[in-house]
């Protein structure tokens, strides 16, 4: 099973990702949680051009769906073995982050990320949804990639990919706890998988 | 004007790039050389993981294209102050090695290769044709792009494109000398371009 955790920085999705593994490892599951941009050992050093370096958005997204593909090669590999995979960021990220907050746009996006991950999409994605201005309060410090228009644009986006997507993409009120949305997350695997144990 | 050289490693293209550019520097025309993979200094960085690291197909088409895109800019720079552009490797490479070496298919590449660079061609291409054994060759040495097969694919994809683009791409016999070579593109220059003094 392919999960993924979606939301802007400081919507809490690496602590859900976090917590769902272990969550997972107490089942008996064997899983693995990668995050992108990065996850692969290429795929870390693209991460370090995207964090540290200004480059155009398409050259952005570009250099995200190089990371992705190379990631999906280990996905496939884990998932063909029986694990779980969580993932912090996955094709949604793009489609809100360069789709619709550097205005490259939704189709284009998603026509890319279908080429970069051959079509392998998440069986379920949680998407936390925090306002823009309780997210920055959180980071305490903006980067490059939180900038307040800009990840309204974002938060629009996904958003909209949640409306388009009720079946695969579960939205949760990132203003709760995060033993509430842990719950929330373990009631949603444990409707959609049938755990031995 | 923007001139692109292209064919597999050990054709001659680099030399005859430095070439034209000294030419067109003799000619008192301001003139910029780039170099794909790289040619600004995130592409360089780009460049680095592609030399030394083992991508999967799109992974290295993706790279290309980030590494692409930020060379777009830099020459978009360039061309609107009156500067001859010449280039080392362009759209064609990717459409070959990548298209046709690596199978991921002309047309998607070519899509690609337009979202890159905004659809921004070459005036004039070069592309230096010289058979697989004879480039191996004079390389003396074979680094992973330059498989037999694979090269012979890639050679076959750039005869494809001349037959294509005859009004853009400029077949030259890389059999012949250097200086022979030179006169010839020399000619074409010319022959599109007409210099002040």
């Amino acid at each position: 099973m392919l999960v993924s955790f979606e939301g802007i920085d400081g919507c809490g999705k690496s602590t859900q990702a976090n917590l769902l593994v272990r969550y997972l490892e107490k089942k008996g599951q064997k899983v693995i949680l990668r995050r992108e941009p990065g996850g692969t050992k290429i795929g870390e050093k693209i991460r370090e051009i995207l964090m540290r370096e200004e480059v155009t958005p398409k050259a952005e997204l570009l250099l995200f769906l190089a990371s992705r593909n190379l990631l999906v090669e280990d996905i496939k590999h884990y998932l063909a073995r029986g694990y779980f995979v969580v993932l912090d960021r996955y094709v949604d990220s793009s489609v809100a982050y360069q789709g619709f907050g550097r205005n490259i746009g939704k189709e284009a996006v998603e026509k890319l990320n279908t080429f970069a991950t051959d079509g392998l999409m998440p069986d379920v994605t949680f998407y936390i949804d925090v306002d823009v201005g309780t997210a920055l309060k959180r980071k305490g410090e903006l980067n490059r990639f939180e900038k307040k228009e800009f990840l309204e644009r974002v938060r629009k986006g996904y958003l909209l990919l949640a409306e388009e997507h009720p079946e695969r993409i579960v939205v949760l009120d990132g203003n709760r706890t995060a033993e509430e949305i842990h719950k929330m997350v373990v009631k949603e695997i444990e409707r959609r998988w049938k755990f031995d144990n």
